[in-house]
């Protein structure tokens, strides 16, 4: 590895970057907790990122890419995926042309602002060359040319901006690169009639996944060079760089969250990895109430038993602001059984931080009901006002749900509270289900 | 295909199985809405199911075939798999030493009648072969020696009984046969410095899955037969019966439910499986209520819309007793509000048909509030008996939740108000979360 191309941060903090490369390092750059401090690359690197399949694995009508989760299409998740990484130029994604007014929208609604659209070909190949030619015509100057394009899957959302950085590198010094994984299965060679011819030493072979690198020279020579055949009938670009290059790509050992959206369970497998990450922690608002910092000590516990952190604070104002920046889920304590005003307090601050934009925030209304009030007695008014604001709420994207708990009396029964409010609140955020928005549930 | 080897039934009836094959017929099969009539093998035919894997691609602790979703391991289901087969009479698992008593825990819990454990070996073949031998000393005449041995995977929970049969025959003609899928990435060969050296093409080659199928005599053959270092090194069955005992196997192509929970999100891809079954219909129990009837004609047309269909009935007596051996999900209408009889008649009569034995059923009190009581009004006394039934109710696999409706007056409030209670119960039944039992929603 050439250490002169490569860039490490020093201090940790988000804002201090190098001021190059350029336009694409503004103060524009989402304020997210995903952004992170990471080796940095030096030279321009674009994504091309095809987006064409029809998606007929995964037995649904809409093409897998656009297929949503958490109100989401899959492909968004993916462009988050690279719009994260602060050294990425541009993201060229490549749809059928039938679908470039759906992508447009997705681009417009999720803000994302390093994504440019091309028409695909009627080949995966051809649609990559199709990206990789724009994103040569894209600069002017020439010097904004991509030193590497990455070449990703729209429906692998979950590529990390470490592993990019070893794709782009090793791209950069060996004119190509790509991430390989371990075979699931034995590889078998089958006789014209069906029958086993011979079966692959699993341990010589590996299965060829993405993203892989390429410097622009060497996939643009390579997309030139290659014939009619090549362009109906392969798909392997580390492939067409062998044949056409004589460039031997490095291949990288990728982590396994680089699999493929194949088939429709996998829609539901990546929607439980977003889930859990935007489930791992909540931020627990006591209101400075006495019974709200008990509540909190005991919620800990209980929260830690269940893999989840509880973080307590009294409010979010001045440094506490952190966590409205960090969590994405809140649970405002109330003794109050009319005042809703704190829950729209932090609704009103997750809009301006514009924190829901790209995944559903959560927040729970906790009301502790007096000693003197029977434990599982309902209140028209407070009911209606809670489903009042949950349906404003969901329109930003932000599910509130309520939960009452009958103020316990000693520690005991503190303990068993806690630990019902903590399934409760736990299967809340883990579930996010809009069907369920405005519901008081008791503890 | 043998012909004389397959036994069709012929009117669909499924209590008029033929007489043979013997033992493992009984009246004892288990009355399942999965059971089903098929093509029948007319030869014995037995499973050896190994399950030592150590789980250590899922970054779980348990072993990925010991990990629950709804309550149940994963292996558990694997078994149903089979022993919902009429047809298979063994189903032989080999796990190791250490998880022998988790193991019959597991079968004494879901009454696995046709389960035997066998201690596993060092590896995956010795595992396999600790199976087989086990099989042919089990019966006493020798005729019960199976004809046919299927080897399949405990993570592969979805295999179903069409698949299984072609297996089975092609075995007992070929001496062997196995599953294959299409590649779903490409498979490459590294030079020893992890670089490319070349590309398979993918149309020529499959990967080999499971379930597979010998004679008895070829896998027996083929264990006796091999060296130590197939029994230390290799994985394929297949490679072994061709090499030991020159039998190619037939390949057949296999549908994607056969994959092999490998990773964590793998398992949540499971469970998003076995949830949609579950979740594909409901039955709305009117109790004959005109109010009941109403509901349940807008809510057919709400569920519908969420891809749900909904079974209206007055009661579960008589010939509507159907829907009790066949629905997972039941939504009791009622107008009073302190009677919980209903649902107590229905948990009694799951539980007499053992019904949420494999799968947990969800029953929904479905209260409607009259005219002259405020919407959101809450009573402490039905709040309570909910709570209280619903703890009862999960300690035998059933999740009991209520929704409240305020009775619209006119035929658009109607349909506004059946949408929102499609919405809340299809979520409910969708998500079976044991957190949220005993809670009353408002629709």
């Amino acid at each position: 590895m050439e250490v002169s191309s490569v860039y490490v941060q020093g201090d940790g903090s988000e804002h201090d970057r190098p001021a190059q490369p350029r336009a694409f390092l503004t103060g524009e750059d989402r304020k997210s907790d995903h952004l992170r401090v990471g080796p940095y690359v030096d030279f321009p690197v674009s994504v091309v990122l095809p987006a064409g399949g029809s998606g007929e694995r995964t037995g649904l009508q809409t093409p897998k890419q656009f297929c949503p989760f958490l109100g989401r299409p899959l492909i968004s998740y993916t462009i988050e995926s690279f719009e994260r990484v602060s050294w990425i130029q541009t993201i060229m994604v490549v749809v059928a042309k039938e679908n470039i007014g759906l992508m447009k929208d997705i681009i417009q609604q999720f803000q994302h602002n390093k994504v440019r659209v091309v028409p695909g070909g009627s080949t995966r190949h051809r649609s990559i060359c199709n990206g990789v030619v724009a994103l040569g015509e894209e600069g002017r100057p020439a010097a904004d040319k991509p030193k590497v394009v990455i070449v990703h899957d729209a429906v692998r959302p979950f590529v990390d901006e470490d592993f990019l950085y070893k794709i782009a590198v090793a791209a950069k010094e060996q004119g190509a690169a790509g991430a390989i994984r371990p075979l699931v299965s034995t590889v078998i060679a089958t006789t014209s009639e069906g029958y086993l011819d011979h079966s692959l030493e699993r341990a010589k072979y590996r299965a060829s996944e993405m993203p892989q690198g390429f410097t622009y020279d060497v996939i643009y020579q390579a997309y030139q060079k290659c014939t009619e055949s090549d362009f109906e009938f392969g798909t392997e670009c580390l492939h067409l760089a062998l044949q056409y290059c004589g460039t031997n790509a490095k291949l990288i050992d990728g982590p396994p969250t680089l699999w493929k959206v194949t088939y429709k369970r996998d829609l539901a497998a990546a929607e439980s990895i977003i889930k859990e990450t935007l489930s791992q922690s909540a931020c627990l608002i006591t209101g400075g109430l006495e019974a709200g910092v008990t509540l909190g000590k005991f919620l800990q516990k209980a929260f830690g038993s269940l893999d989840m952190e509880l973080n307590v604070t009294p409010n979010l104002m001045g440094d506490n602001v952190r966590y409205l920046l960090k969590d994405w889920n809140f649970i405002q304590v109330s003794v109050s059984p009319s005042c809703l005003s704190e829950v729209e307090a932090i609704l009103t601050a997750l809009q301006a931080e514009n924190r829901a934009l790209l995944n559903p925030a959560v927040i729970i209304w906790m009301y502790l009901s007096g000693t003197d009030e029977p434990s599982t007695s309902g209140r028209p008014a407070e009911s209606a006002a809670l489903i009042s604001l949950a349906s404003t709420a969901k329109l930003r994207n932000i599910l509130l749900y309520g939960i009452r708990l009958h103020q316990p009396e000693d520690t005991e029964q503190w303990e068993r509270s806690a630990s019902r409010v903590a399934d409760i609140a736990s299967a809340l955020i883990r579930d996010r289900n809009p069907a369920l928005v405005g519901q008081l549930l008791q503890a």
